[in-house]
């Protein structure tokens, strides 16, 4: 399913849902914001990978897969500045599944890598099918009030990035359709970005400190930059303006880009899978804030644009000055289905 | 799967994995118990129902399947005292999935039923296939150190059981296998039974208030009353003795055993699905219990066995005195695969 029909199909089925006690915010954000009345609010997000969809055995390793289904469900938990605490790993298994154990294992070394302890899961089987799925319930803490929601950008704000974006999408092209000509340095950077995404905890813990009234607005990076960038003003009701010519570009990206004929930009904003941290800013303590992040992570922070009136829309600057609707194409989860199945 | 083939898996696959901060118990009782630092613990279980496996279109409604989906998982809250809170869906979805509607309508309907709110969700495709995956992720709360576990039972506490297991076989038995000779009074209980079970949260909500120093041991019957009494053990450390003359068979199971030529002590013991709690108590304030129960909900409790040294073994007294090993012989999930397929 596209991410369009997924998000059409959950505001369908969720309409008219009500929160209730101890709820501080329901669907719609990366986590539920929960409140079981101590310290510390509660933090709560499920995904699920699908093989053939999600991943596939033709271009991770199995312990890859592993780590990666719990890194998406993390991301998620440093979308909203909070520590992740407990994992919950549910398993569907096709009736063959060889390379089980060193799955789990992938998922064992991400949860202790990130503080993660696995409190609780659950096996059942397809019978006929023959799809592994990994489904995983994240929960994690955020002190209380300061959760960084997607919901409280103010126009004006500067929008940042963290790392490059487009190298997962290019990592996963180069794995689809194998090519000699690409230079290696950079098909180990791609794939590895593809492959073993690194959550931005530590970030997003850098972002928490600052808090809510200094970085209005979060979310990860999973769809693409266009598209969460989309959710973001969707949830705070504004446009954005994004200039082409800030946009951090990696060499890898690039350099692959030139070998598979493709655009590096289209990478960048609609590809998906970075994990990244997309965040609004105020203008003020946008530099203190980038900087803290740089000298604390070794991580890059770059602006690419600002927030602008929702009647503005989402929009492109580009290097000439022109003024474009910046599209929204997310990444379309059966791509990779329908290219290698 | 058999279950107990899952569980081995669980076992090889969790090896050595060990609790951390905040984690009071984690694999291996009904749900996690884990201490976020408020006056609450926090409860998580996850539990996921597979279309072919545990659920067919052709014995279900689809707002019974939703139903049954969550009240699943609300049964583990029920099994360790708690308070249901907070549940996320995620839906695997095979490329056509008509019922899909009526199905979120029946989660909501128990969602509603049991004031638990729907906080997150996520949406992924099987693609290629066609089973529809329903895994929830159910959090629930608990008083501090009031959580009942499965191992806290002693030797010498009786083992009770609310409600009449072996209904929910016997349903499952005849919407395969229709027969109009069955009683349709009987017919409507049994099938009732096992489409729309009935957690039994005001039932472990009783239990909780009379706390772990009398209802020494809980767990849900989830496996059938021999497979989770062996759990029980297991994690108690110590065997049991059932009566076969205290068995609460219900009219209706055994009007429906009676036309289908099936021992209804043989769903009883190991039909599964019941949902019925299964708890440990010591003598003395037995008589008590039972009566709080049956008063405050109308559910009937029965003393079924009690509990003995592990050097007993589970053993079943049968009514002309002679004692019998209890065979585990829980159900076994792709049964209805096999059948129905």
């Amino acid at each position: 399913m596209s991410s369009g029909g997924e998000f059409e199909l959950i505001a369908r089925l969720t309409r008219g849902l009500v929160g209730g006690a101890g709820v501080e915010e329901g669907i719609g954000d990366d986590c539920a914001l929960l409140d079981p009345g101590g310290d510390e609010h509660l933090l709560a997000t499920c995904d699920s990978q699908v093989e053939g969809n999600h991943f596939t055995l033709h271009t991770s390793t199995p312990q890859q897969i592993g780590r990666k289904a719990l890194a998406v469900n993390l991301s998620d938990i440093a979308a909203m500045g909070g520590i992740p605490r407990y994992a919950l790993i549910s398993l569907i298994l096709p009736p063959q599944c060889p390379a089980l154990d060193e799955i789990y294992a992938g998922l064992r070394e991400e949860a202790e890598r990130y503080g993660t302890v696995i409190v609780g899961g659950n096996i059942a089987t397809t019978g006929r099918t023959g799809q592994l799925i990994i489904d995983i319930t994240l929960l994690g803490t955020v002190e209380r009030g300061r959760a960084l929601l997607r919901s409280g950008a103010q126009a004006g704000d500067l929008l940042c990035v963290t790392g490059q974006p487009g190298e997962s999408a290019a990592g996963l092209h180069t794995l689809l359709y194998p090519n000699p000509d690409y230079a290696s340095e950079a098909l180990e950077v791609v794939q590895a970005r593809h492959q073993t995404p690194q959550p931005r905890l530590r970030e997003g813990r850098i972002l928490n400190r600052f808090g809510p009234q200094i970085v209005t607005a979060l979310i990860d990076v999973s769809d693409g930059v266009s598209g969460d960038l989309g959710h973001l003003c969707e949830r705070s009701r504004l446009g954005a303006l994004v200039e082409t010519e800030r946009l951090p570009l990696s060499a890898p990206l690039r350099s692959i880009a030139a070998t598979a004929a493709h655009d590096p930009y289209a990478w960048f904003l609609h590809g998906g899978e970075d994990y990244e941290l997309l965040f609004t800013v105020t203008p003020v303590h946008a530099q203190t804030v980038i900087e803290a992040i740089q000298s604390e992570t070794g991580t890059p922070v770059s602006i690419i644009g600002s927030m602008r009136a929702a009647s503005e829309g989402l929009t492109l600057r580009h290097a000439d000055g022109s003024i474009t609707p910046l599209e929204i194409a997310s990444w379309d989860h059966l791509q990779l289905e329908r290219e290698i199945g």
